[in-house]
Parts: C-alpha cells; structure tokens; sequence
C-alpha cells in the first residue's frame, strides 16, 4: 500500500457484513430497506448495496440524490427538509426517477405544490424527541392541516410519516437507546392508527444507526433508514452498537513528528481529513480517533492506551505509552479510526482505496 | 444573489484592508511578511496579497504549496513537519520554486539530505510553548545536533528558527496572548543569541493571528506567517482580535424548518459546510456561528441572540427569538459568520462569490 497522505482505506468484507446484518434485520422484520448513502457517498459503496437487493435508497441533499441518480438509482427519498430554492433541481431528479421529499409545513407544501412539475412522494417529517426538525408527533392540529393540504394535491403524493430518532447518538447506553426506539414507536404507532384509515398506503419511515442496529422491536415501523452501520466508527463503538471490528473504514496517514518527553507523535492528518467530531471515553478523556497498525490486508485491533488527542487544521497529536512510542518511526503509516465516519468520509472520499 | 445552496461569500474590500493592516505591521517592525495561504487556498486571495506587494507565502501542505506554484508563487514555506513519504512531490517542487521545509529531528533531516535532489531552505522547528510539534526550545543538545547536521550538509540550508504559539488561541484574554508573545520572544531570542555568530543570516520565524493582530512587540521576530488574520472569524472575535465587522467570509444558507415553540430554525447549512469547531460564549452557551442579515452588497453584523446552537451533517440549528424568527420565512437565505474560517472555507472554497 503506497500511502504518501492521508488516505481513506474502506475494507470491503466489513462493509459487505454490515450490509447484510442490516438487510437480514429488515427482512425478519418485514421492513423496507431504504439505507442512508450520506455516510459513504461513493458509487463502488452503492454497488455492494446493489448486490444485496437494494433498490431505494436516501439521501441527504438535493445535491447527493443527483449524484446517485446519475449513477442509476431509481428511488430515492432526500431525508432533509426540503430546501424550496433548489426547485429547478428538484424538478429535473423528478422527470427522471421517484422521487420524495419532506418537509414539517405547510409553506414548503404550497410552494412545491405550485412549482413542482411532476408528482412527487411526500413524507410529513415527525418530531419524535431529537427536536432538530419536523412537526412534533402529537401537534394533531397541524398534522391534520398537513394531511389535508396533501390529500387535497393532485401533485403531491402523501406517502405517510418520517422521522429521525438522532438523539440516540447521544445516548450513554443500551438501555437508554432501546427506550429511544420503543418511544419512537408508541408515538409513530399512534400517527399510523389517526391516519390509516384514510390513507390505507401510508407508512412509518424510520432508522437511526443505533436503534436499528441494537433494537429488535419495530411494531409500527415500515421502512428504516439507517446509514452509518454501513462504516460504523468509533462513536458507535462507545455507544455500545458495534464492536471495533465492525468498523469498515480507517484512515492510514503519515508519521511527521515524535515527542518521547510528552509520549506524543504528530501524523499529517488533521481536521480537514478527520472533522473535529469527538467523544469523551469512560477515563474523561476526549477522544477524536483511536489508533491502528495498518498493513496491505487491514489494519489491526485499536492500539492499547493510544488515541488522538487534538486536531489542528493538518495535524493530528496522538498520545500513546513510551513502550509503543519507541517502535514507531518518521515516515511509518498508521490508521485512524475515526470518531464520525460519515464526516470523515466526506472529508476523504475523493481517493480512497478498497481492501479485501 | 442567487443562493439555492450554502455558500461562501467573500467580501474583498474586508480583505485588503484585513491584509493592509498586516502588511503595514510588518512594515512598522521591519518584519518580512509571509502569510499563510492555508486559511483561504484561493488564487483571487492570492492576488489580493500580490497587488499588496507579498512575493513570499506559507502553506501547510505539500499539495496547497504544489497549488499556489501552479498560480506562480516562486517562494514558500511548507509550515508542517516534513512528510519524508511525499519526497516526490517535494522534489519537483525543489526544482520550480524556492521551497523551505522544517523538520524537528535528525531522522527526516537524515532522510532529505540523502533524498532531496536540489538544495532546500530548511527550519528547525521550536516549540515555545504550544507543545504540538517541534524542539523544546531549551534543549540545547538536540538543537546543537541538528543545526550541526545542517551546517555539514551542501542540501540542506540552514534558515533558522520556526515557532508557531498556536497556544494563542486558546488564550481567554488579551493579556494572556500578550504574555504568550512576550514568552515567544523570550524564548527565540535566547535562540536567536546562541546561534546568530557562527549563523548569521538565520531568521527567526512566527506568527500566529492572535499575537500578530494585538502585539506591538516583536524584538527578535524577522519574520510573521500569520493566516487567519485575512478572513478572521467568530473565534477570533471572541478573543478579541478582530471585530465582528473585520470578518470577511459568511455562509450564505436557506432557511428550511422553523420552529415557534423552541425559537428555533434550521437551515441548510451543516458540519460538512461550518466544520464543527465551537466557542463557549459568555453566557455559558455552545455556539458553532453567528448569524446575519445578508443581501447584494454584504452583511449585517450579527443579529442579537441569535446563534448556531448545534449541527449535524446538513443541518444547523439555530436559536434564536420569538421577535426574530417572525421575521423569517421558509426559503430566506441568512448568513452564518463561521466559528473557525480556515476550516469552513477549506469546505466551501469550490465555488464562492466575492462582493464589493
């Protein structure tokens, strides 16, 4: 593996497994599969999904879907309150695959109403606890009025209920992720039982890594998105929803500097590759990449008592122990497994090489 | 100003006088000025800093310092431990321009004397106190060795001392970056004083924005690389280097939720476009932006009480009050003054839009 700088290295088995842990979850509980692309972005990604039978998919940006559309996929919903400036683009994906949007009001349905030129899905986005976007699950006053204004489009097609349950990634544990998920059901179930009868097609999207990957109850649920999993990364290992060798991607960078006083070293590669995501471990300690050998097959179990400590723009500091700190020399590749994947993938995705 | 997506706006009159005000420093101190291009990586910044006289830049990276040989620059200072794995691209670099790298151990300066094809201007690399790379500056053994190994070397030429008090920017007072300074020069000085007779063209080399924006003291400095300085940012207003209306760069995002119970709205605008570097303000709250008005010709200074509150992928949330958000309406584009600029325009810098 020639490495000269900091490189994302995605092992494909893992991603492979993950994939199929979370497409065999859907199938025993007979949920549509719609995975979030945001985390990896990348057509050669997409293509495993393909492999495993998967045909929808999310995204995260008006932008995103165009890329996926351009690589052939047909069904794509943009998870992210719809951006009404960009209608020509919108417009354009519409004419050409399926297509659903959401939004938490009614101004964004009026405006797409009148400026839409095809029909097109439309999910009302539910508040369900993460307090980000979307209408909170039990405002029925404003659900009724959204319901109705869609009901009454010839354009927009009500699709049913999306929500996010984003506050589990900051959950501190299982217990607390389960219980995200069982609220995010009780509150989901009773939207399903107001407006079932009326719109008998109607379905509950759902799906955040950590709830989709620890929980097995999904009661009302039709359709997860899930989308981290597909990488894992550090951030999930601290919440408990993976092991570290889930983690499919690191990023390998080069040894530039070596402080034996402060047990230090400085790698190139720094918040522009990493983003400044970070965790606090069980010690206080925060956490912004724990560390791996790496090698032309993978890259090893992280690094006892050896993490990364700081970021600036282009260097990262990693503290380790003196005994590891003198193997290591000028100009050696380490990995770095980063805090949130799907921050440092995008940071990283222009090269990155595939192993396994 | 046709905004559908979050984009950076530049506002070049804020720069030249941004960059004025630095050079005429400079000028004050009989200092040579060589700005760090890492903060905007811009050829139209570039050649602000060229019609202001500049002929000398800094870059962090190898391939920033490759870009701006590209747009003509004849004389850069690669501020990073050298990456001995891109000898390569070092080495054509060598033979274009006037290159200068810096280094804190005899292993890479070993490796450039055997590898490096043309001769190199090279620093030793001093830590005066920010304690990320570099020799302590008291450890005089390690600091004779290397300056011995560059004496006997017909590639390597000896420069000098390069030190970078990024500790400033952690400072929580102007006191504290005056005393940082003053510790800077102590310490380069000594340096300066042991060195100068059997090297008597070495410069002494430093400049971080903070120290270089509030001191009036430079002593033994020849030389200033300071960056941010031409964008600043909400960091740097808050350490009281800069006024809000020095900032140069807004995010221009559209508003696509609003939420009149929280006081809250989000906008297109998220992690992959801020980066998620924050400030805790004095009130005790998290702020990763401020927020203004914005139209054709510029921006308003910061709307009161009004701040990015959190951020994900794509979104930003923002708080704000009752007052305010009545004023706001789905599909306004407001803009987001940018916690840390050098990350946020590394994230936008494809397609900005220069005003005034």
């Amino acid at each position: 593996m020639e490495i000269s700088k900091p490189t994302l290295i995605i092992d494909r088995q893992k991603c492979l497994e993950n994939i199929s842990f979370m497409a065999e979850k859907a199938k025993k509980h007979q949920l549509h599969f719609r995975p979030h692309f945001k985390t990896h972005q990348l057509k050669t990604i997409g293509e495993l999904y393909s492999k495993q039978g998967v045909t929808a998919i999310t995204a995260s940006s008006v932008s995103m879907a165009s890329q996926f559309a351009g690589y052939g996929w047909k069904d794509i919903t943009i998870a992210f309150p719809v951006n009404i400036n960009e209608i020509n683009e919108i417009n354009f994906l519409t004419e050409k695959i399926n297509l659903n949007l959401i939004a938490d009001n009614i101004s964004s349905f009026d405006f797409l109403s009148r400026n839409l030129l095809s029909n097109t899905g439309i999910f009302i986005e539910i508040d369900t606890g993460h307090h980000r976007s979307g209408v909170r699950w039990d405002d029925f006053g404003l659900i009724d009025e959204l319901v109705n204004f869609l009901s009454a489009s010839s354009k927009l097609q009500f699709k049913g209920f999306l929500t996010h349950s984003g506050h589990s990634y900051t959950a501190t544990s299982k217990e607390e992720i389960t219980s995200i998920q069982q609220e995010t059901i009780r509150k989901t179930s009773t939207l399903k039982e107001r407006y079932l009868k009326n719109h008998p097609s109607l379905i509950i999207s759902t799906g955040d890594t950590p709830c989709c990957s620890l929980c097995d109850d999904f009661n009302s649920v039709d359709e997860i998105r899930p989308g981290n999993f597909v990488f894992y990364d550090v951030m999930q290992f601290y919440l408990g929803t993976c092991q570290t060798a889930d983690i499919a991607v690191t990023v390998a960078c080069p040894v530039v500097s070596l402080n034996h006083e402060r047990n230090e070293l400085v790698v190139y590669c720094g918040a522009i590759h990493l983003s400044k995501e970070s965790v606090v471990d069980d010690k206080g300690r925060r956490i912004f990449g724990l560390v791996t050998e790496i090698d032309e097959d993978g890259w090893s179990e992280p690094i006892e008592d050896t993490y990364v400590s700081a970021l600036s723009q282009e260097h990262g500091i990693i503290k380790t122990s003196s005994e590891i700190l003198k193997k290591i020399k000028i100009g050696d590749i380490i990995g770095i497994l980063p805090v949130h994947s799907c921050l440092a993938v995008h940071q990283l995705k222009g090269s990155p090489i595939y192993i396994n």
